[in-house]
Order: C-alpha cells, then sequence, then structure tokens
C-alpha cells in the first residue's frame, strides 16, 4: 500500500504582465505539499475565488498593497471551508472569506492584516464574495460618503453590470435618484432595466454615450460612480451640474496599458465647482456592519438583486480573470474550484 | 471753435480664439462716444486692466460666465475711478474695482452681477486689483477650503510665481508647510525663495519635475493647488500621499487648446483615497471679507508679499494678454491705460 501526500494545487505569480491582455504566460500551474499546521492556524478548502480589476494592479506593481513577490501564489479573495483546525475561534466546518489566493488550500490564523471572516449561516458563499463582500460594500460606502445622491438627483454609474456598479446603481435607485447605468452590451442593459430595475441604461459598445448623456441628463449629473474610467469618465466630466461629486471607484479601462484612459475635461471641475475622489473599502472596515445591515436590509426587502457570474475548475483562473478585463461577466465574477 | 466729442477707446471681440495664441485679429481697436448716464449710474475712468486666463474661456465659449459676445467690450477686471456721477453711493473721485472690460471709461450703477466694489483708502489700485483682488482671494479660499495645508505638510503650488500662485504658496507657508513652488524660469524661481521666502522651487522649464518631486516630497504631497494641469498636475498625481487634496483652481496648460494637457494618472486618487476638487472665487463673494482680513493682517505683519507686473497703453491689451500664456509675467500682471 501506497500513502499519497495530499496536494495543494496553486497558480503562481511568473512574471508580471505587460500591457494589453494578461496572457497565461504570466503565471505557473503546479503541485506543493499541503502544509502542516501551527498551534492557532487552520485549513481552509477553498470553494469560490473572487475575480476582481485590482488584481491587476496587484500582479503589476506596488499599489495599496506590495506587489503579489514573483513566484508567490496569485492573491485573490476567496470564499472556503476550513477543514483542518488548531485555532479554537476557527472550527473545522466554519465557512470563511479572506485573501486565500489562487489555490484549493490556504493556511490561516485569523489575524492576518486582511482578516478571515466567518460566514453567517444565513448567507451563501457566493452572497459573502459579492453583494456583502469588498464589492457589494464598496459600492455601499462609495455612494453613502463620496457620491452621496440625493432625492432626484440624476446618478450615472459606469461598470452598472459589473459586481461593485450593479450594487452601486441600485443603492442610488433606492436613496431617489433618477440612474443610468452605463455597460457593455443588450444582455446587460436589458438586465439593468428589467431586473435591477434602474431608469436607464446606456449600452457603450451600441450607443454614442455623449449623445445619450445629453438626452438622459439634460439638467447634468449631480453624481458619478465611475468604475472604468478612460473616455467614459471624460464624457461625464464634460455633463457635470454644479458641486457634482464623482466617486472614482476604479478605471478598468487603463488597467490594461490603454492608452485612451486619459482624460482631458477636468477643468470641467472647476467649472462646475465639483469633485472627483479616490476610495478604497479597506479604509471602511471598522463601518463594514453598517453596510453589510443596510444591504441585507434591502435584500430582505426586495429592493435589491445581484448576480454572479460562476465560471467552473481551478485549471480556469487565468482565463476567468481575462473575463472581467473583457467585460464577459454578468455582476460578481467567481470561479467554482 | 469746434467742440470736440470725448472719446472711449476700446477693443471689442471680432473673433474667438482658436487653439494656440490669441491672435491680434480677435480683437477690434474702436473710438465709440462717451454714454451719458441715466440716474443711479456712474462713469469709471479706467486706471488699471487686469489680465486673467479665465478671460480666454470668456472669449471661446460659456462657461461660469455667458460668452462674451461678438462685438462686445473684451470683459475683463479693472479698477479705475468714478469721475461723473448720478449715484450717490459711488461719488466723483472714489476708486473702484469691476468688470469694467477693456476700454478707457465704463458705466456702471452698483447693481451689476460683479459688482463694482470701493477701494479702501489705504490700498493702492494695484493690490485692489492682485493681493486683495480675484486671484488673492482665489489663493486664499482656495487653501482655506480645499487644499488646507497644516503644520508640517508638503505642499506643492504651480504656477507659483503667478498672480495666483504666489499668494497660495505664502498662505501655506504661513500655515507651517514646506512649500514646493513650480515656475518657469530663474527668474521667478528666485523670486520664490527669495522674496515669497517658500522653500523649494522646481523651474519646469530647466529642471526634471518629476525627479525634483522625488527629491523634495520624499514622504509624498499632501496639498497641490494647481493652476496649470496637463502635465505637472499628472506628474503631481503620481506623488500624492495617502489623503491628498488638489485645489484644482486653473489649467492654464489646456487653456490654449495645448494637447497635452490631458493627465493619466488620476487612478492614483483611488491607491491614495485622495481627491481633486474644483472652486470658483466668485462662490466665496459672501466671505471675502474674511479673506481680505487675513491677507491684510499677513501684509501688515511681513509675513506676505506680493508683485505687480505692470505693462502700459491701452493698444496694448492684446499683447498684454498674451504674455500671461507665456509666462511672461512675475506676479499679477495689469496693464496701466
Amino acid at each position: 500500500m501506497t500513502y499519497e501526500a495530499p496536494v495543494n494545487r496553486q497558480w503562481t505569480l511568473k512574471q508580471r504582465p505587460n500591457p494589453g491582455p494578461i496572457s497565461d504566460s504570466c503565471f505557473e500551474f503546479k503541485d506543493v505539499p499541503l502544509p502542516s499546521l501551527k498551534e492557532g492556524e487552520f485549513l481552509v478548502r477553498n470553494r469560490f475565488l473572487s475575480f476582481d480589476p485590482t488584481q491587476r494592479g496587484w500582479m503589476e506593481r506596488d499599489t495599496y498593497l506590495p506587489a503579489i513577490p514573483l513566484g508567490g501564489v496569485v492573491r485573490a479573495l476567496a470564499s472556503g471551508m476550513v477543514v483542518d483546525s488548531r485555532n479554537a475561534h476557527y472550527k473545522v466546518g466554519t465557512r470563511v472569506t479572506g485573501l486565500f489566493g489562487w489555490q484549493e488550500y490556504a493556511v490561516g490564523n485569523g489575524n492576518e492584516a486582511f482578516r478571515t471572516l466567518i460566514i453567517p449561516e444565513a448567507v451563501s458563499d457566493e452572497a459573502a464574495l459579492s453583494v456583502f463582500g469588498m464589492t457589494g460594500l464598496t459600492a455601499f460606502f462609495g455612494m453613502e460618503d463620496i457620491a452621496k445622491p440625493k432625492e432626484g438627483d440624476t446618478v450615472v454609474v459606469s461598470g452598472a453590470a459589473g459586481a461593485t456598479g450593479s450594487i452601486a446603481a441600485q443603492i442610488a435607485r433606492i436613496k431617489g435618484a433618477i440612474v443610468i447605468g452605463i455597460a457593455g452590451g443588450e444582455n446587460k442593459c436589458s438586465w439593468l432595466l428589467e431586473k435591477a430595475k434602474i431608469h436607464h441604461a446606456i449600452d457603450y459598445k451600441n450607443e454614442n454615450v455623449a449623445k445619450r448623456l445629453r438626452e438622459l441628463a439634460p439638467k447634468g449629473v449631480n453624481a458619478f460612480f465611475d468604475n472604468v474610467g478612460g473616455k467614459i469618465l471624460d464624457e461625464v466630466l464634460l455633463r457635470l451640474s454644479l458641486k457634482a461629486r464623482i466617486a472614482l471607484c476604479g478605471g478598468i479601462q487603463g488597467y490594461s496599458g490603454d492608452a485612451d484612459a486619459s482624460i482631458r475635461n477636468y477643468m470641467s471641475l472647476v467649472i462646475t465647482r465639483s469633485k472627483m475622489e479616490g476610495f478604497l473599502i479597506s479604509d471602511y472596515a471598522p463601518r463594514f456592519q453598517e453596510g453589510v445591515t443596510a444591504l441585507a436590509k434591502w435584500l430582505s426587502e426586495g429592493r435589491l438583486c445581484f448576480e454572479v457570474d460562476v465560471q467552473k475548475g481551478i485549471e480556469n483562473a487565468p482565463e476567468t480573470l481575462r473575463r472581467i478585463f473583457e467585460g464577459k461577466n454578468l455582476g460578481k465574477q467567481v470561479l467554482a474550484i
């Protein structure tokens, strides 16, 4: 009888991405032995990997987090279940989220900089990674603290069918604003109007964004929640009303080194006395419960919905990451492994 | 004996400027008769015309003010003296500032949208148009309300030897910040260090701005008062510290339709959780006295100085306007007429 040691399949970062699509050659897929646990540690079997635009930045360079080291496991949020434990707080069978990476098994200790959180019983893994996860909370605090939509405001959301944008657009609708979602393709725009029940959708792949904004926001845009940057940001800058707020959440158009990511119309901020402010969800950690409570209430009232795009198989991690930069996902992109 | 009717020499707008330097062909110089006054009106003989980057926008298109109509007198701030009056509040001999335009004589009534203000006896015309005028107040409120320099902060000011920048840089120094002024040419940089007594000067015409910013702001830039936009703004964006404030005052680099006015590095606002906010001095009209009081106190204490670049002759108005876009002025640009 031979003993087969348990194996952890993982993706490591082999080289940093060049401008353009992220090539398979950036990654290496390998089998490594499972680590043994020290006192205080626990072992998580990952179930769903989370895919987020910010991962490209982590691969490229130091940002608000140090760059992923070459040879290191690709950093990613994930959900999973504790399957072995030497930590009384994280018992076997507990479902958790954390920065577990592109691998089947991860070790935690509950004192990570990005702390392992226990998923409440009533919450699915998919919801924990999306509406109650970093993307849903990003939507909540970006709207609550920066974009600040008011009753009767006109609010624009770009990337409106994505994980963050889809929640942000609905929050603005719940706050009484007229909401214009910008997304790519008929399918996403139909979802925005029919499922997310926002007022207007602009299909940037098939419509003239500038012309549609003029039609749909004749009095100007009071708040803009931007996930895209580049040309779309530049068009919205030209349509700002007085004292408008731009919540700069992400710039997916620029993440691939696209020359079009530059903007020219920022002087419109002066003419309209407006502001453009960046934010990161990690700063809001002390207030996460406030966000989760509000989002759970709206969900339970049927005023908020969310979508999760589930791909399958850890071998497809690089391909799944490319989906979000190609705009293939509707809602939150995850990979079941 | 022949009677010679009094004449008002004035410059009118003949055509809107094309991208690039403002051509003489945009203007027409003509003699018109002096108007007679109605009840409540007064006649001002202009002494100094004020030259401001925003005038280019007024010539081109509707902005926060309607565009100057073709055939209309070129809109400009000016100082002058009341020489005839049918208004008890504005007596003959009173010195005033207002939107009197490029002409020798203007009619006011004290109820203008941009109201005619009486210059206090202790204040010179030059000071009324500069440190106590729109440019000085712009520096004051942009620092006070938006850039908010604190003791020990590193603060960058672009256009630092200009009318607004020179005051802004000194205010940041008075507030206890380490101040880096960016200006063009040795003469301006010497003035910043020796007269304005700010800590560092970068000569963007002869030095590498990115390199100098790295050296002079090793911990990053806490606040940036920007009069220039374009490449300089793009470089400072890469050097922001956490929670930095950019007061977007003007974008003289972009006013001439310069293709380089675009920026690429705005996503740095997300990484550093910073904001970029535009403002216009007209919104602060109810608080002007607060600004004038603070500026007068600093002047009297010898902590603040100001420069006025005086050109001569109304026939030189177009040439004088070009000076500010070519960066020829040190401090406030005026024309004695």
